[in-house]
Order: structure tokens, then C-alpha cells, then sequence
């Protein structure tokens, strides 16, 4: 399975730069230069058009609509029509006829140029274009602003070499195709008054209405067109050799997700905030997202020294992993694909809770609170989810975009339970490191009660009523589909019930810890089943060999040696029958590991290298997930030529495209991943003990590394170099951490030989 | 599980008879009504239109079309589109104007009643009808030649009590709907030459051609109207007050199913072939009817005393499960609910060889042959699935039209081998019963050859090596889906192996032996893993409880009893969580009882005792076929009353529409374990040893019974009473039988007391 760096983009410590087309990466570029502000994103699509293989994609958080054709399987449980995030207006579009030629990029376009600005979120692309006339230059910019995130800039400028008028056309489409199939829109209004123009349209089942303004900052009047779906204005203008013309384009896109909105209520605060954008100006937006950049830079910057391939890939990934979520929104998630395509139906996995969390809890504690908050609001969704299970309590599902199960595969949606402990545990972990007892007896409990709930009710007794268990699940290895005892499952659930009890225990004079008792209608009875339930639990441990077995009877399921595997049948999901991948010992990606890392203080370095000595060998990846994991445990028992593999293509997983899809999107959660593979992996990082601790080691390849850390509000630098381990923070409150096994009080800074 | 007999037809020895009309019955009449000759059905719909519930049905043997839409799973092995029997000509509906009002039944009308006459397969409706002119009688008849298939018969007698004149508009009418939803048929062409008028249409994605013709014997010219899919012939005819006149029509229904038919031939076929049959007439035709049921009935009637319910119910299941095939056209097949309606696809499953062989078998060996001689013909179609599953051989589907895998739930076509392991049974038991070599060689063994490299190459050795099984699959009892050496699977994989190589070795000089491993092109190493599969395979066997496990781990299941189960909440499918069902010990339908009874002289009777009282219990009967199995069982270990429990709907399912769902069809391949249910269970009749055994009981509220077999190409007639067994055949030839357990010589006739 060896990956191998399709690289094509210079290495530059803050920038992503394209020098010269390459149309054979035309999607995987449309992804690297894939912007969003987390309300909305647009993939680096060419504003003129493309004859290039495209993904045209303009997608908002939350926008989305239903399948068009039912699930042809109709049992219980079994969703029948999913919902996914839908391609949405595409006012980034604009016509130029050069000489009446219409111009898009082509084998003869000359000083090709792209470059993403990672201090200021600016897109930047020029290039040469000749006619028959004469010779152009052209230069496009575009950015969203992360302050005020209706707000969207597009500039033009066009240099020609001889006097001639040029034609534009600039549109506001909402006709656009999803997956290049069907759209998901219908017309509402198209509207212009004075220098706005407007097109308002709504979803086909949802309702949600998508209203898009803009202003043409161009000294003539235009032509304004009405279009299906959509609107454009139309100009000819005239040009002098040599002296370039600019032409800015201000937007404002307005979402109505919740149906709450008039179309005149809408086109009233379209027009007024576009209006405050064109006197805010340009350049006066683009000065707040780079404050806005240096702020993000200054907290969650990794520095590595020595190795600036790695340098520039991480860096893009918390600036993509900060594009697609900041947490401004507790209503929004992180898709899989952030908001850089339709891959993954935009849906949130529980990759938020159990890759993402992390990056934020250190980085940006209120965007984690935000995170979890999004479960708290679709906690009803996910308590009528258990009940379709024939279960209590609340189930949250395997991917979702509204807090509705959206996977109409049943046996992930009716089969995992990831995303329910993964919600529990997101809520301890954030718990752990914040101290944040509000948020905790205000919206986590409760979440809590009932998903310890829906785990009591869907687990079962043996039949000689000694274990407790859960049946015919699949782990977080989806190469083992229906399996009993999924040691990850019940480990997972019996810490969700033991982490409820000492919650309720611990702030048992707290009124609302009454009130969340009581909202749920949980009773003693119950209450106490969910620690007999948590001391019965069975967990496949073999005292002998150290081994968790990862379900009843793994050990016994024939062996397949993944050497053995042609490369050319990767993946297995693409070339094996679909039967043919569960009926043998092959791990998709990290199970019983998997737990080792999230509980990582509880099991010993004998248990973790006896696990990850019998697991590894036997994982073949097929989740982009998966590397980095196991590069953190390499890491933690020392073996740093494995720690290093295993992280050789975190960081560019997109940038350099080893996975082959990186035109689909970005794999924006591996991206938080990656960022664990550093904070985790060589820093050493663990977070599931009351103190914060830190094991750094160094790459031999890199002469030193920086990251920051927010605990409990304190933001601490560390660097490590090969002699040392610097720590510093700004504030002088002390703070218990726990580094190389022994526990410090840091106060301003402290310096620990290696 | 209380099941409620909803009875409303008359008890009668031959015939099916409706009193009176039953609306809320309507749909459970048409399926009951069915008339069928193999080739086509048509359900007991009314000529002239129904105001009520209906399924209005028409279909021919092997003529089906895709579904429209895709599976939305796309993974390798899944069948992306389903096939399924279509709804296709309607050639009994006509119009009639009785003083220009259409006549439907109604609440209005009087002496409704409909006979269908099993020794002729005549179906008879009359009824009178009041027009505010004067009153009528109405008399329609339908029959399908059992001898000649294409053609078909309707008449329409009417009596008026007034001078009057009746419009009647004869329809041929292609543009039926599907389920009530889509037409499966675009028009080719209309025709019509002197008095013969015909429509030829065409499936949409398989392209085959319907076409149907009619002759109308009315003395008078009818006005010939064209439609879409159909032609129509309008009459007005005159009649005098209290003169019945009669009017025939002659139908010839022609099928190309292969696409190697011209129209022009079709057409010069059906003119043909419909002038024969008018010149043969139509009592001619029904004479021929008689004949052959005639011999049916000679040949495999059972004779209830003392029972007219269950007499009634046999027969009415030996009527029905000969109509729907008797063997005249190997390239036929079983659907689950015969040519009685929709549900089910008219998918052959593996019913086909486990449960419906045995009638056959034993009352018509050549059908049973041909039936067995479908699977040969689609021995390609096995081959090419089972690469799609990436193994070797022939996989037999779990549903079928064309030989092809119809069924696109993949937990089901992916994981359950039945029909395979069916197909090497049904085999083994024709030869068995038969001795009939030249099957065995010239087919049987191609493809238990085949067969057994399918089982090899989806089967697996344990980590350790010591044990063959199959991982991942689903056994018979489909409460258990994705399971690691299923017993029944197992089982029958061995014995398929071993039969298999007992055929090679007794058959070794044979020629055609050597003819078929040369054809399959397998190696002596993989006839070698053959034997080491076979002797290796694990079956799960608990000497002390003398218990086999149904699955490994099934024992540990946790333990729910059903009749801990509100009654509302069946049938299960319908009510739980799809997930919830498979998660217990619960048992659909029989798992080791299954194997137990195929292959019953294995097993000693301490063996069958133990296991049938540790499974039945468990089992909750939500297959029509689990009843008649249990009920076998408990016949032979003197469970009188359980026996008769069980028994207790087997031969009325339908009639009494005690499934609630006969409306939907006929359940044709659970009348086939109606009949095993009498003379496997209370005949005590065994067919899987080198001799055929019989150990008749009889139930106390029975006098006597008879039943038929055929053995070797002797009919044997058994007649058992409270005191005695009387054997009697016509040819004088001896034939070896164990009777009681004892062996006997039979000749002539032989007198056993009891």
C-alpha cells in the first residue's frame, strides 16, 4: 500500500502556490484552493469557467436537502431516504469576452499563477491571455470574510495591450448541478433595485431559502439580465493599453435554513448588509481577515524546524480545519469533507468528537463547547433516533447534516454506536481539560443520562444473565460488520455509565443535576442498572498474552496476511465482494487501539505495545483515520522509524494528494488528525487523566517543533528541541501538568533537559 | 402466535365454492380463484371490472423485466437491479352494458356464487343483476388448457328477463399496471385479419414479446377498436326475454422469451394455433381438461376420512401446486407464490429443491427432473455469480427468474448459500428415490461438481487449521445473519462434498464422468481438498446434551421466549427494529431441525427428541414453511397433539387466509409442505437412506387416510388406518421398502397391522 506524493505546489512556509496550470489536477487544485468561513465555502473553481474536469461546488453549513428516490430496503430503523449538504448558488461565476472571444483557460494561457495566502485567506490568480488583437493580463482574487460571514469579495483586473472594450457578465446561478445531476433548487425571486441585484431560490424539499446579493463596483451601468434560478449583469467596457482596469465584486449570501424568513425580510437585510460591505470597502475587509489570521496563527501555530515540507502541511490543515469550523455557530458540524465538496454528503461522522475535538479543546475551547453543543441541539433527533431502534434514551447517528440519521446503509447506521459514546466522551474530554462545570451541568449531563440510557436499553445480559454487552455491532473496525462483545463498544459504554454516575455523584447538590434527572425521567431503578451494567460489562481482556480480543471470537477468524494482497485490489471496498471483507482478521483501522489512545492512561506500556504488536500488522488502513493513530502509539513506545511512516503523509495527505481523491474535497477530519499525530504523537500529549500530560520526543529529521495548548484557559507555548523542552505561558496562575511521568506546577516558564 | 381461521368458502371434497359474495375477501378470492397451467396464470379476477380491491392479475412463466431504479449500495457482488414476473395481458376483461349501465358486482347484487372445479379446472361465477329495466343472470367460465398452454377460455352466458339489447366490448389489453404502479410493456403492434384480432407487446428492458390473440364466437360483426398495448372488439347483441345466449372467446397466449421470434411469425403461430383450438371448440378443450386432471388425481390424490376440512386443504394444495408446475418445460421454475400474484417477484428460492421437490419426487419423477433440469440451464448464470463473489464454481441465487441473482439485499444474496447446498440435496434425493443415473451423470454431476468448488472456495480453514466452515453467513434461520459456521451450512457443505466424491468413485468408469471433470476443469489437488473439507468440517456437536449448536456462539445468545412477545408485535419484520431481530436466540424458522430432517437417517432418534425440544421453543414460525417441519418431527417422536397443532393450518393456509396475506397470493411453495407435512410427517415417510421408509401414524380424529408414491417408477398406494398399513401397487415388480423399521419385499399388496 505504498503512497506515493503527487506534489505540485511550491513549499512556502504560508502560502499554497500553483506556479503554471495543471490540468490533470484541475479538482484536486478546485480542493487546496477550496475556501470557507465556516457558514460557507467555495472550491477553488475558476470564476470564468473551466473546460477542465470540475467540481463546481458553493456550499453552505446546514444547507442541504433529501434523496429524490427511497431506500429500496424497508424494514424498522432503516432510513429511507438520506439527506445530504447540496451544491448551492455559484456567485463567484463571471463571463469575459476578450476581442469577442470568450476566455477560459487553455493549453496556450501563459504565466499561470495561484496562490493561497494562509495570513489573510485571499486567493489570488493571474494569468496571460492573447487574442488575434493583442495580448492580457488577468487577475482574480477572491476571499470570505471570517469576520462578518455573509460577506464575500471577488475582484477582476484586467490589463490589455491595446486599446478595445472588453465584455463582462456577472453572475448570481442558483441553476447549479449537484454531483452534476440534478439541482436542488427552484426559482423563488430574482430582485434589483439601483446597483443590487438579487436571486432568491429555496431547496426542493427542505425549504430552506438561499438568497444571494451583490454590487458591481464598476463606474458605467450595467444590463441587467433575469435568468431561471438566477441573475447577471452585463457591462462593456472600454480599456486603454497598458492601464489595467479593476472590477470588485461585493456579496452577500443569506441563508434562511429554518423557513423563519420572508423573501422581503430577506431581501430587506440582503440590501443593508451589502450596503455596509461596499462602504466597509475591500480592502478594509481583507485588513479583518488578516487580523482575524494572525489572532488563529498566534494560538494554534505549529512551528517545525528543519523540515518545511511538513511545515507548510500543517499549517494548511489547521487553516483548513479553521476555514470549515471555528465554532461561531453551535448549529454547524464539521463534514468529513468540511465544505469543500459533496463527498460524504457534508455529513458529520463521529470523527467531530473523536478527531476533530481535540484540535479545538487545545486551540479554541468555546468552537469545542460549540462543537458539542450541536449534539445538544439535536439531542430530540437523536432521542426519536433510539426509539426507531426499538431503544431508549438517545441515539446520535452515524452521519448527519440536520441531527437526523442520514446513512441509509443499515448496517453502519443501525450497527455502530461510535457516535453516541463518541458524544460521551467528547463530553468528558472537553470536561477534563476545560474545567467548564456550566457546561457540563447545563447541556452534558443530560446528554449523558440519555445516552447511557439508549446504551442500557440496546445492550443485552448473557443468557446467563453474568455479562453485559452489546450485540451485533460493528466498532470502529467496519471490516468486522455483526459481531458480539465489540470489545471498543462495551469498553466505551461502560466508561459512558461510570462517567454519568461520577458526575451525578460528584455535583449531586447542584440543582441542575436534579433538573436533567428529571427532564429525562430517569428512575432509581434505572439509574442503578447503569452501574450494574458498567460492573458487569465484559471486556475480552487475556491476562496471558496482555491481548484485547476486539470482539468474541477474533482470534479464531481465519488469517489474512495484508503483505499477501495484491496492491492492485486496494481498496478492499472497491475490489473485493462486498461479504469477502468481513470473514477474516483484517482491521480497517484502529479498534482496540483505538480505545488505548482515548483512555490511554488506564492500560499499561506493556498492554499498549502487546496490542499494537498483534493489531497493527493485521490494519490495512483503509481509513484515512487511521495512519496517524498508529503513529502516536509508535511514537509512545518508541519506536520513532515506525512513528515517522506512519506520519509521512499526514501532514500532505491533500497537499501532495496520496490518497488519489483529493478532487472530491479535502479530508478535512484526517486533517485534525494529523494535528494529533504532532500534539499526541511527538508531544506527547494525553488528556484522559485528571492532569494534562506531555511525553515530547523530537523526529531525528527535525531540528525542533513548537505548539500551543489552552488549558483550563491558559494557553501554554512548548517547544522542544533535542536537548530540551521549553514551556512558557503569558499568564502567572499556576497550572499542574504532568511531563516525562512527573507532575509540575508551571507558572511563567520551565525548561526540561531531554 | 394464535393463527384464526377465516373461513368463508363451502367444504367440499373437489371443489372451491363462494356463497354469496365477500367483499372485505376480495383480493383473498382472486388468489384463491387462480387458475394456472405452468405456462401463465391468471387470477380470479372478475371479466367485466371490480369496484373493489383487486390485483388484478395476469402472468406467464418467465416473463419478467429490471427494476427501474438502482440499489443505492455499490459494492462488488450486490445486484444493482432486481428482476422480477410482470403483470402482462389482461385477456379476460370485458365490458358490458346492460340497458346502458356497466354492470360491476355490487351491493346490489343477488346469487352471487363462484365455483372452481378441481377434477376439470373450471372456474364458474354467476350472479343476478337489476337494471331499472328489468333483471338479469349473468354466467362466466373460465378454463386454461392444461394440455395445449397457450390457450385459454372464457365464456359469458346472459339471460334477460326482457327484450333488450347488450353492449360487450372484448379487450385484449397490454397496458396493465404493475403492482398498481408501472407498466412493464411497450406496444409492437396490433392486428386483426377476418375474426381474429390480436396485440403483441414488448417487456421493456428484457424485450420479450407478449402476444395475444382472440376469436369471439357471436354470430354477428363486432366493431374492432384499436388501443395503446391492446385492441378491443365491440358488439351489440339483441336478446329476447328469458333466451340465454352464450358467448365464447377462444384465446392463444404466445410468449417469446428469448428474443428469437419475428412479429410475423408470432403472429402466424397464433392464427394458427387459435384456429385449431376454435375448430377443437370449447368442450372439446375442456374434455382434455378433465383427462388430465383425471390422472392427477389417480396418480396422487390423498384421501382424508373423517376430515373434510383437511380434505378439502390437501387438494385444494395438490390442485394449486400442480397448476403452477408439473414439469412440461424444464426452463420453468416455482415462484414462492406460483402465478398467483406479485409478492415475492415470482422468484424461484430454494423452496424449489427443499420443500417442493419431495411432491414431485414421489408423484410426478419427471417433474421433479425438470425442475432440477432448470438449475442445469442456469448452471452459467451460478458460475458467473459466484465470480461475482469472487469464488469459484456455482452459486446458486437466493431468488430467481432467469437464472441470474435477483434478490439486491446482499445480506441475503451474499450470505446465505441454502439454494446452493439445495440444489446438491435435491440431487442426492432424486437420484436417491429414482435411481435414475443417466440424470445423475449426464447433469446431477456437473453440478454437484461445480457446487462443491463454490463451497471450497467461499469456505475457510480456522486461524489454527484444523477446521473448515464458513464464515459469515446466513443459515436457513434468517433471524441469524452474518454468523461464523452455521451448522446447516456447514453440514451441507459436507455432505455435498461427499456426495459428490461418492458419485466420482461409484461412477468412475463412466465416461461422462471423466466428461464432467474435464468440462469443470478441476484439478486432482482441489477433488483432494474436497475430502479434506469434507472430513475437517466443523460441526458443532455437544455429546452430553446431545445437542448441535446452531451457530458458534448461539448457545451464549441472550435468551428472549417468544411467548414473552405481545401478539401485536408479529410478524417480527414488520414490527422491530431490523437490527433487533438478529440479536437473540429467537429461531424464524427451522435451522437445525432442517438438517436434521433432510438427512434424517443420520441421526438417531435421542438426537432428534433433544434438539427439537431445545429449538422449538425458540421458534417463532415467521416462515410458512416452519410449521410443517416441526410438525414432522413431532409425528416421529409421538407428539400426537403437537403434531396436529402444527399441523393445524398447513393444508387450509390459504383457504382460511389464516397468514392474513393470501390476498397478495398463494403461499404455493408452503402447499408443498402441506403435503410433506401428511405423508413425511403422519405417512412417517423417509427418502434420504438407500431404502425409502415409511412409518405411517394417524391422527385420532381421523378414520383413514391414502396417499401416493412413487418409488423407482412404481406407484405405491398406502392406506393407513387405526389398525392397519395397506400397501398395494399395480406392477408386480419387488421392490425393497422399511416399513416400521423393518424391511419388506413389496409386490403386489402388503397388510401391516399397526
Amino acid at each position: 500500500m505504498a503512497k506515493i506524493a503527487q506534489r505540485y505546489v511550491s513549499v512556502d512556509p504560508f502560502k499554497i502556490i500553483e506556479n503554471g496550470f495543471h490540468p490533470e489536477r484541475s479538482k484536486v487544485s478546485e480542493s487546496l484552493f477550496s475556501l470557507a468561513n465556516e457558514y460557507c465555502g467555495i472550491r477553488g473553481t475558476f470564476d470564468e469557467g473551466s473546460s477542465f474536469e470540475t467540481l463546481r461546488g458553493s456550499y453552505f453549513n446546514g444547507v442541504y436537502d433529501y434523496a429524490k428516490e427511497d431506500t429500496p430496503i424497508h424494514y424498522k430503523g432503516i432510513i429511507q431516504r438520506t439527506h445530504f449538504m447540496i451544491n448551492s448558488v455559484d456567485w463567484i461565476k463571471v463571463g469575459i469576452k476578450l476581442d469577442h472571444h470568450s476566455v477560459k483557460v487553455d493549453a496556450k494561457t501563459k504565466g499561470f499563477r495561484r496562490e493561497l495566502d494562509m495570513t489573510s485567506g485571499l486567493l489570488t490568480r493571474e494569468f496571460d491571455y492573447e487574442t488575434d488583437q493583442g495580448n492580457y493580463h488577468l487577475c482574480f482574487t477572491r476571499f470570505l470574510s471570517m469576520v462578518d460571514c455573509h460577506r464575500a469579495y471577488q475582484t477582476l483586473e484586467i490589463t490589455s495591450d491595446h486599446d478595445t472594450t472588453v465584455d463582462l457578465e456577472f453572475f448570481l446561478d442558483s441553476k447549479v448541478l449537484h454531483w452534476g445531476h440534478d439541482c436542488y433548487y427552484k426559482g423563488i425571486k430574482n430582485y434589483h433595485e439601483d446597483d443590487m441585484f438579487a436571486t432568491i431560490n429555496e431547496t426542493l424539499t427542505t425549504g430552506q431559502k438561499v438568497a444571494s446579493f451583490m454590487h458591481l463596483d464598476i463606474p458605467q451601468e450595467g444590463k441587467y439580465v433575469n435568468h431561471d434560478r438566477g441573475v447577471s449583469v452585463k457591462y462593456t467596457v472600454a480599456f486603454k493599453a497598458g492601464q489595467p482596469r479593476v472590477f470588485t465584486r461585493f456579496v452577500v449570501n443569506l441563508v434562511d435554513k429554518d423557513q423563519s424568513q420572508s423573501v422581503a425580510s430577506l431581501i430587506k437585510d440582503g440590501v443593508k448588509e451589502l450596503r455596509t460591505s461596499v462602504n466597509d470597502g475591500y480592502l478594509g475587509a481583507l485588513e479583518k481577515n488578516k487580523a482575524f489570521w494572525q489572532n488563529v496563527w498566534d494560538k494554534s501555530d505549529i512551528v517545525i524546524e528543519g523540515d518545511p515540507l511538513n511545515q507548510q502541511g500543517i499549517r494548511f490543515n489547521i487553516f483548513q480545519l479553521t476555514q470549515t469550523y471555528h465554532g461561531f455557530d453551535p448549529h454547524n458540524n464539521i463534514g468529513a469533507k468540511g465544505l469543500t465538496g459533496e463527498a460524504y454528503s457534508g455529513h458529520a461522522f463521529w470523527d467531530s468528537e473523536t478527531y476533530c475535538l481535540p484540535f479545538y479543546l487545545f486551540n479554541n475551547p468555546n468552537g469545542a463547547k460549540n462543537l458539542l453543543m450541536f449534539r445538544y441541539y439535536t439531542l430530540p433527533q437523536a432521542i426519536e433516533r433510539a426509539g426507531m431502534l426499538d431503544c431508549k434514551g438517545a441515539c446520535y447517528p452515524i452521519a448527519t447534516l440536520n441531527g437526523k440519521e442520514g446513512c441509509n446503509l443499515w448496517q453502519h447506521a443501525s450497527l455502530q454506536f461510535q457516535p453516541s459514546t463518541g458524544v460521551a466522551y467528547g463530553i468528558f474530554h472537553y470536561f477534563n481539560v476545560t474545567h467548564d462545570v456550566d457546561f457540563l451541568l447545563d447541556y452534558g449531563f443530560e446528554m449523558l443520562l440519555q445516552i447511557s440510557n439508549f446504551l442500557l436499553s440496546r445492550g443485552q445480559w448473557s443468557q446467563d444473565g453474568k455479562h453485559f454487552g452489546f450485540y451485533c455491532v460493528m466498532g470502529p473496525d467496519e471490516f468486522q460488520m455483526m459481531v458480539n462483545h465489540n470489545t471498543y463498544t462495551n469498553l466505551l459504554a461502560k466508561k459512558t455509565f461510570e462517567f454519568t454516575l461520577s458526575v451525578m455523584k460528584k455535583f449531586n447538590d447542584d440543582p441542575r443535576v436534579a433538573k436533567a434527572l428529571a427532564k429525562t425521567g430517569l428512575s432509581a431503578k434505572e439509574l442503578s442498572e447503569f452501574a450494574r451494567a458498567a460492573e458487569h460489562t465484559l471486556i475480552l481482556y487475556d491476562e496471558k498474552t496482555k491481548l484485547y480480543e476486539q470482539h468474541q471470537g477474533f482470534f479464531d477468524l481465519p488469517h489474512i496476511d495484508p503483505d499477501s494482497i495484491p496492491v492492485e485490489e486496494f481498496p478492499l471496498y472497491a475490489h473485493w465482494s462486498y461479504d469477502r471483507i468481513y470473514r477474516n482478521d483484517l482491521v480497517k483501522q484502529p479498534d482496540v487501539l483505538m480505545f488505548m489512545f482515548l483512555y490511554s492512561h488506564d492500560f499499561t506500556l506493556d498492554e499498549k505495545k502487546a496490542n499494537y504488536e498483534f493489531y497493527e500488522p493485521r490494519c490495512i488502513h483503509e481509513s484515512s483515520l487511521s495512519p496517524s493513530i498508529h503513529s502516536i502509539f509508535a511514537s509512545e513506545l518508541g519506536k520513532e522509524k515506525e512513528a515517522l511512516d506512519f506520519f509521512g503523509f499526514a501532514t500532505r495527505m491533500d497537499l501532495d494528494d496520496y490518497n488519489r481523491n483529493a478532487g472530491e474535497g479535502l479530508h478535512t477530519t484526517s486533517i485534525a488528525a494529523a494535528w494529533m499525530n504532532i500534539v499526541y504523537g511527538f508531544g506527547g500529549l494525553r488528556s484522559d487523566s485528571p492532569s494534562v500530560t506531555l511525553a515530547p520526543t523530537i523526529p531525528s529529521i527535525w531540528t525542533a517543533y513548537q505548539f500551543k495548548i489552552n488549558v483550563q484557559n491558559q494557553s501554554i507555548g512548548v517547544k522542544v528541541t533535542h536537548e530540551e523542552v521549553l514551556l512558557s505561558k503569558t499568564s502567572t496562575e499556576p497550572l499542574e501538568l504532568v511531563i516525562y511521568g512527573c507532575k509540575y506546577v508551571l507558572k511563567e516558564t520551565l525548561r526540561i533537559k531531554r
